[in-house]
């Protein structure tokens, strides 16, 4: 099922950008496991739009409201839904859509897909509002990762044509824009604040990386750890790319230097680089596991474009009005590492079928 | 479950690199589809090791007996089952592997995993060997999508520093070496000779393009074609990376450059150019479904490497004998079609029920 | 997942009997389905408490509020989630049950599975008020069904030790008591009235037929129709038992007897009886489905009875308090049609897959 | 898949009665379980068929090879295939049945379902011969099982009119009859001879018994031990019905009758009876697991029966020609263990999940 995700839990996401909520259900959340509301907003508040220059002017307040699943605050073994109601819309800017489908945008497959009887309000289901319900079932995995000492960083690593420097080595979260070389931030902020200037738009690469992690978890072939993060990492909207470890830059390498040789820290395995990020044969060795997804730019620009009515088939020019970011990058850091802490998590769960 | 794929149709991988047999399951075949087993021997050929200079010397048939699933050589609606004999194994040589783990290998993380029980022997469920029931499954799937128009090729774009030129427009699998380019090709298998004289290895990009797809295929989110594609494009061994269309080239873009503009050619809807690879939204767009997987060079080379003994936690010096392929990615390539096909087909499947 | 069935549809029933509201989610219904939102409710308010004297006196007018998945009131491709808020809730009735495990309930283990973190109100996850929304989903299972021809009957075959008379012919939905023979349900409705009055219960037995199939629903082995309706139908509270077609009385019987012989009727092929309730090899052969589910007697009864103590594993007398049917099977019946809409619509989706 | 069963170990059972082989693949064993392949070929024994007078004389010695997932005897965590190979076929026994479906069996709806090149002899994937690997899968749980203290016993309940006396509390596998009371058993042979010199068949009642178990196994809706079963338990051709404890007797019952009673005993919580089959609310409560599978009489019987030509829809006589069982039910009663098996120990690892 297209909008649902994993084997050990189980999270489906449901509505669309102007319906009268969005949300999501999770199945198989153990019991009794407190779940700490006020960092769950405080994570969701990373995602949220209207926070500064650099995104949208909708303001939604993304206040989840939990109707199963909890005791109080505790997870009571059944699904646990939670929706976040839909306030801010203004449907009236979408109405071209019903013809005129947004290049780069889901509005014309979505079209061929469910004809005319598609919610394209909004972006419909296919907006990139349904990550908010997605950040809440990947805040409620960090937290429960935390508990097992995981924890999942990240940052912005390109912006247009500026990459961040250095390694990401620990949280970028509590800065307003997540980098490790906040001067390179600077000039990642220039690109976004130029394209804006211009009607236009920009995209990015974030980095991620998954720490703590006991080396045996994911499985062989199909359900190895990149295979999973990769059906949770590409279901994000605008992601196009995904790589792990040294990734691309591998094909360009030698055995001799891309392989991690071994050796032992503290008594413990390691390797003494980490080309693979962590995962050989689908399977963590229990060093970092580190990916990178590009992200195209977004598709909304105020720049007009070539389009054709679908009704008529006649090309038409298109002028896309509304509130839209130049850049969805920075609001996607949080949404990559709650589809890093879903994966994760539900590979955690499916090890202990393991364990006696 | 680790070793299937497929929601319409669903395949089951099995065998370890040194047991009986290797084979494949497959649920889900539609009844009445001639399986023509002289095409399908001959697809199975093009990843068959033993060919020429640049794989391995190990020389097997490949030849699968099929054991269920056919009436004649026609499906008869009842899961298909073929088995490919291994035959030419030499055990000795991975008799070190029960201590020493490979670097870039699954050793480690398998002993991990499994413990003293795993298959180490060539790999055991983890070798390279195991995309040969993949192939088979893929080569049958070719054969259905031809049926309907839609036709699979594919490409080397990359092998080490050496890219390939020009646009993947059609097969080029009657091809020794299969580039679109062939002078680039010739400096590619120089790039892989160099790599084997030195004992060492080279890793690679392999490109390939859907074409005559419908649109509307694919579903949203967590199923979308890109979704659908990594799930088993990561299950071939070594792929640490994957883009479609434009990729990770679209971080760099504006969206007025990455935004493929609609436009109407022969009645129908198409894009002026195909950033998105053919997808939006995770549905196909009717443009050919573009993507590129990264492999990292074979982590089986002859130098010498450090590794640890599993057993005293002692690093050691390792040096791997037996035969390996300097370059796996040219045998790589019709793996990364019939999982290409697999994908597709069972997208296909899936989208027939919206049908009435 | 537990509270998931379907492959083609999904659906996914959340809530507990006291938690701020009950649901349903429902992936994958065809866009562009018009929902008739009164005739849902019609449907849902067979099911609902407090209509009569052999009901619970909790009154809930079980009004679904749909969240998503809708345009107006036309299906739009994506998934469908519709709540149902829990208002006349007494939660000082249960607090006995923290400790005091009833007999013939799940209290005691919920408690061995979720710990003390369990949603024991009212019966949790657990509880029958959770047949509400597979009613919602089976309602509107039924109008797609309706469309293609298809439709569901049933009524209360047993009572007691009362069986009801007479063939299953048409529906018998309208009927404030659905049974065949209205003396036979006279008859049932007295043991139901003295079982109330000596504080006591009783099970008995549904009856169900689904009319309008074409030949050909339902898969071999573990697809098949049977084991797509037990597992669904075995969901619902209190069914113990479950056969198809003449069922246990097949054991009793021969061959020459069971048999269904082949005649054509109209140019059709049928059979001339339908002791295999028009299932054979797990398929549809064109007859009436027909099953019969077994009801336990509601467990919670005014009589004292014999738990323990779950804290000090004392054995202590326990009088359960609060508003209980005295027979659930009535309202059972539309909870039974329901899951058999499910069941078999969700079988239809997939025979299409198989369609050119 | 029709064909598969399991969420935490999966089954893939292949094959057709006149395939080269049948088999099965299991992924999801635990890696390091020895497999006692002696008494897994015991255990087959039980269910092959030409061994005594009430079945086929069909003979085959269903000796299982294992072609993955193995080293040595011992599972290595891969998933694991094993064939039984198709020896003594005589195709032309049933060349008629292209056009005459047999009635009761699935012919009819094979053709239906799969058209022309369905594979019909011997019943092609329906055949009862595919009950052979699921004794196979369910043979390798049994002795996981046991390993735990978790132990799988049944009888023959019922045959024809003649019921089995006594309780089922220890295992019937060493009878050459597997009842309770060998005078009972002897009435049976009685019945079963008497068809058989009819040329008719007889159907009967196998209960089963799992001991041993955990309180806590299994999940609630359609999840619960009832539903997992009933999905493994209906895909054993012949099966019409399924109870669970006192089943379809439950609907005569009062609820202060059966009400399962909490008492201590040993300082672990039991139930005073058990008419609840050791389930509540799909979860065990300790007790025993108790059920009764209803067979309706082998289809295939001596007699001229009626049936129509599929091409010519012609009705005409058919008299079957070839050898069959006059009563599957003793033959039944290892693969009703072995269904239960599978069932339990699926739930078993789903289990392990929730544990930290």
């Amino acid at each position: 099922m297209s909008s649902s995700y994993g084997e050990n839990i189980r999270l489906t996401i449901f509505g669309q950008s102007h319906s009268p909520a969005i949300g999501v259900t999770i199945e198989g959340l153990p019991a009794g496991e407190e779940i700490d509301l006020e960092a769950l907003q405080r994570f969701l508040a990373r995602r949220a739009p209207g926070q500064n220059a650099w995104s949208t002017a909708r303001r939604e307040a993304d206040e989840p409201e939990f109707v199963s699943g909890l005791t109080g605050s505790v997870t009571c073994g059944a699904p646990l839904t939670a929706l976040i109601r839909n306030g801010d819309t203004r449907s009236k800017d979408y109405s071209l859509l019903a013809r005129l489908p947004r290049p780069g945008h889901a509005d014309y497959t979505a079209f061929v897909k469910y004809g005319e009887h598609r919610d394209y309000a909004g972006g419909g289901h296919f907006s990139g509002r349904l990550t908010a319900p997605l950040c809440l079932a990947g805040g409620i995995c960090l937290q429960l990762l935390a508990r097992e000492g995981i924890h999942v960083i990240s940052r912005i690593a390109q912006i247009g044509p500026v990459c961040d420097r250095g390694e990401l080595l620990a949280s970028t979260a509590e800065k307003p824009f997540p980098v490790v070389d906040d001067e390179q931030g600077e000039a990642m902020r220039a690109v976004i604040a130029a394209a804006k200037a211009e009607g236009d738009s920009v995209g990015g690469i974030v980095e991620c990386a998954v720490l703590g992690l006991p080396a045996g978890l994911g499985d062989p072939m199909f359900d190895g750890m990149e295979n999973r993060i990769a059906r949770i990492v590409f279901g994000i909207p605008a992601v196009k790319g995904l790589e792990f470890g040294a990734g691309f830059s591998l094909a360009a390498m030698r055995g001799s230097e891309a392989n991690d040789a071994f050796a032992v820290r503290d008594g413990r395995v390691v390797t003494e680089t980490n080309h693979c990020g962590g995962i050989l044969g689908g399977i963590t060795d229990g060093m970092p596991l580190v990916f990178r997804a590009a992200f195209k730019p977004t598709p909304s620009i105020a720049k007009e474009q070539r389009s054709v009515d679908l009704l008529t088939l006649e090309e038409k020019a298109l002028v896309i009005e509304g509130r839209h970011d130049p850049c969805i990058v920075p609001r996607a850091v949080p949404v990559v590492e709650a589809a890093a802490a879903i994966a994760v998590y539900d590979a955690l769960l499916e090890q202990r079928k393991d364990a006696r």
